[in-house]
C-alpha cells in the first residue's frame, strides 16, 4: 500500500520498527508466549520494562541527581489538576502564562487548591505569539507554562527565567529537543506525542518538592505515591509503557534527543521556508515563536483552498486540517515524521 | 510453542482471536495503512471504535434508560476518588463495606470529600467471608462496595438491598455474570480482568446523580466531564479502549453474558469440587461466598509445597501463586480462561 505521510496532531505517527515491535509483543511478549496484554504487571519481564522506561527518560534527558521520574495516568488534562496539587504550598497562588488551549485548562483547574494569578497571555490575540516583558511574582507558589502550543503553532524558544519554583506541561515537545531538566521542579507530558501510545503520563519531579508544606493531596493525585511505587501503585498502562520504552530505545538508537532535534530542525525549516518563500501561503504564529512541532498556516488566496486540498490527499497527506478554533492548515511534525514527509507536502505546495 | 495455561490475576488472559485481531491493527488498523497507536482520536475510525464500545457495554449488561456509559483512565484506584466525589451530597457520609484489600484503599479516599462509615467488615477475619447482617443507615449519601475480592477469593452473591444509592466497583467480576444495572447508582470498574488491557476505567452512571446537589469536582475527576464529552474530553486511552471493543464483540459473537456465565460456573465446579474432593487441598473463603473468579486454597500438608509447584510449572500453568497477605494457591478464572486449563489445573492436583 501507499505510504502516508502521517501529520496527526495526536496521536502521531511513530516509528515504523517500533510499531512492528509494538505489534510482535501483543503476539508473544519476551518469549513467554503470553501477550503483553495479558501477563501481569508484577510479573519479572514487565517490571523489567518499566525500570528499563524509566532509565531511558532519565539517560535521554540528562535529569539530574535529586530528580524522580515516574508514570501515571490519566493525560496531561490530569495534570493539570495534579501539577497542582503538588505544587501549591504557603501561599496558595500560582502564577501561571497562558499560551493557549491548554494553558487555559491549566489554569481552570487551580481553583481546587488555591488562586491561579495569570500573569501574561495572547488570548487576546488568539495566543499567535508567546507573551514577553512580563514580571514573574515572587508571592506565588510556583511558575506554569507550556512549552509549545499543538493548536497555534507556538513554541516557548527560551525556558523562562523563574525565581520561583517552575512546572512545565511538556506533552507536545518534550524528547524533541535537548532541555535542562535541573531548572524545573516539576515536568509533565501525556505520552502521545513523541513518547509513545496515549494512556500514559510522564511526570519528572524533583524530590525536594515532596518536603514542602504541601496540602493533603488525594492518593493518586499525589506525586510522590507513583515515585515511591516504582509507577505500580496500582495497575499502570501496561502496553502505553511498553511502546514508549521501545520508541525510547529507538531515540537512543538514532542518536538520541541531540540527533533528533537536528532532525526536527531540518523539518521544520524546510516548511517555514516554502511559507515564507510561496506567496500562496502565510504562516500564522508569530515567526520568532514558531513552533518546530507544529506548523500553523494559512492560504492568502481561499478560492485555492478546494484545489489545495485536493493535491495533498492525492500525495497520501493525512492530518494537516487546522485546529477548529484556528481554522487553516496545521503540519504536526513530531519526532517520527520524516524529512522525505514534508518534502512531499512541499512539493505539493510549490505545485499549487 | 506449549500452551500456557493463564491463570494470572490481572492484566490476565484475553481470548487468542482478540489478541490476534489486536496485533493486526498495530500494523495496520481499519485498512488505513496506519497503526491504531498512531491515529488520532478525532478521526471518524477512531470515534467509530469508541461508539460501538460503548453500545456494547450497553447490550452486553442491558443498561437502562437513564444510564451513561463512558471510558475514563486511572483505573479502579482513581475510581475509587472519583465515586466519593461525585456522589457525596447533603450527608458528607458514605456507608461501606469492607471486604479486602480493594475495599480498604476506597474507604481511605472519602476523606477527601466526606465521613466514610464503615458498616461491615471481615477484616478481623483476614476477609475470608462476605459480611452479613448489618444495617444500612439512611442518613449516608450511598452505599459502596467491592462485587468480588480477587486476593481473597470470596464474591456478594447477591446485590445489597439499599435503600440509599449504590455504588459497585465491579473492576474484577464485570462481564463474568449477569446483573441488574437498574439496582445501582454507579459502577465503575478498571478493565483489566475481564474487559481489556489496562488502562481504560469503565463507567456506568445513573444520569440523575448529576441532577443532585453535588460538591465541586475538578473537571477530569467529574464523570459528568466524560460523560458529556463522549469518553473525549481529553485523548483517550485509545488502544485500551479498541482491545476492549473487539474483547466485547467476542463476548457477544460467543452468546454474551448468559452463556459467559455458564462457562464460569463450568469452571468454578470443577475446580472447588476438586478442592472440597482432595484431602491434600483446603479452601481458603467462606464456601457460601466463594468466587467464581479467584479462587484461593492452601495445601493441607505444607511439605508437598515443593512438588506441588513442580508439577504445576511442568504443567505450562502460570500465575497461581497466591497475593502475600494470603499465601497459598489463587486461581483466577477470568473469561477468556478455558474450561480446558482448569481441567489440566485439577489433572496436576489429582496426581500430586
Amino acid at each position: 500500500m501507499a505510504k502516508v505521510h502521517n501529520y496527526s496532531a495526536g496521536p502521531c505517527i511513530l516509528p515504523q520498527e517500533v510499531i512492528k515491535e509494538a505489534a510482535d509483543a501483543v503476539i508473544n511478549f519476551d518469549g513467554l508466549n503470553l501477550s503483553i496484554l495479558e501477563i501481569s504487571h508484577r510479573s519479572a519481564n514487565f517490571v523489567a520494562v518499566m525500570d528499563e522506561a524509566v532509565a531511558l527518560v532519565k539517560e535521554l534527558l540528562e535529569v539530574p541527581e535529586g530528580y524522580s521520574v515516574c508514570f501515571a495516568q490519566g493525560g496531561a488534562s490530569l495534570g493539570f489538576l495534579m501539577s497542582a496539587y503538588n505544587m501549591i504550598a504557603d501561599n496558595k497562588k500560582a502564577a501561571y502564562i497562558n499560551t493557549g488551549t491548554w494553558s487555559d485548562k491549566a489554569i481552570k483547574e487551580v481553583g481546587a487548591v488555591g488562586e491561579a494569578v495569570v500573569i501574561a497571555s495572547s488570548k487576546d490575540d488568539n495566543y499567535n505569539h508567546i507573551p514577553k516583558g512580563y514580571t514573574i511574582p515572587t508571592d506565588c507558589d510556583y511558575l506554569h507554562y507550556t512549552s509549545n502550543n499543538t493548536i497555534f503553532g507556538t513554541q516557548f524558544q527560551e525556558i523562562p527565567n523563574s525565581p520561583i519554583p517552575l512546572v512545565c506541561d511538556m506533552s507536545s515537545d518534550i524528547f524533541s529537543k535537548k532541555i535542562d531538566v535541573s531548572k524545573f521542579d516539576l515536568i509533565y507530558a501525556g505520552a502521545q506525542k513523541n513518547l509513545g501510545p496515549a494512556g500514559a503520563t510522564l511526570y519528572i519531579v524533583k524530590d525536594e518538592i515532596f518536603s514542602r508544606n504541601r496540602i493533603k493531596i488525594p492518593t493518586m493525585l499525589d506525586i510522590e505515591t507513583h515515585v515511591k511505587k516504582d509507577s505500580m501503585f496500582n495497575t499502570p498502562p501496561v502496553y502505553s509503557i511498553y511502546v514508549s520504552m521501545l520508541n525510547l530505545r529507538h531515540l537512543k538508537k538514532i542518536g538520541g534527543i541531540e540527533a533528533q532535534q537536528k532532525i526536527n530542525e531540518e523539518k521544520a525549516r524546510i516548511l517555514y521556508a516554502e511559507i515564507d518563500r510561496n506567496p500562496l501561503f502565510k504562516g500564522v504564529a508569530a515567526e520568532e515563536d514558531r513552533s518546530t512541532m507544529n506548523v500553523t498556516f494559512v492560504l492568502t488566496d481561499e478560492s485555492k483552498q478546494a484545489k489545495f486540498d485536493e493535491m495533498w490527499k492525492a500525495a497520501n497527506i493525512s492530518g494537516i486540517k487546522g485546529h477548529r478554533s484556528i481554522g487553516g492548515y496545521r503540519a504536526s511534525m513530531y519526532n517520527a515524521l520524516p524529512v522525505s514527509s514534508v518534502q512531499v507536502l512541499v512539493d505539493v505546495m510549490k505545485a499549487l
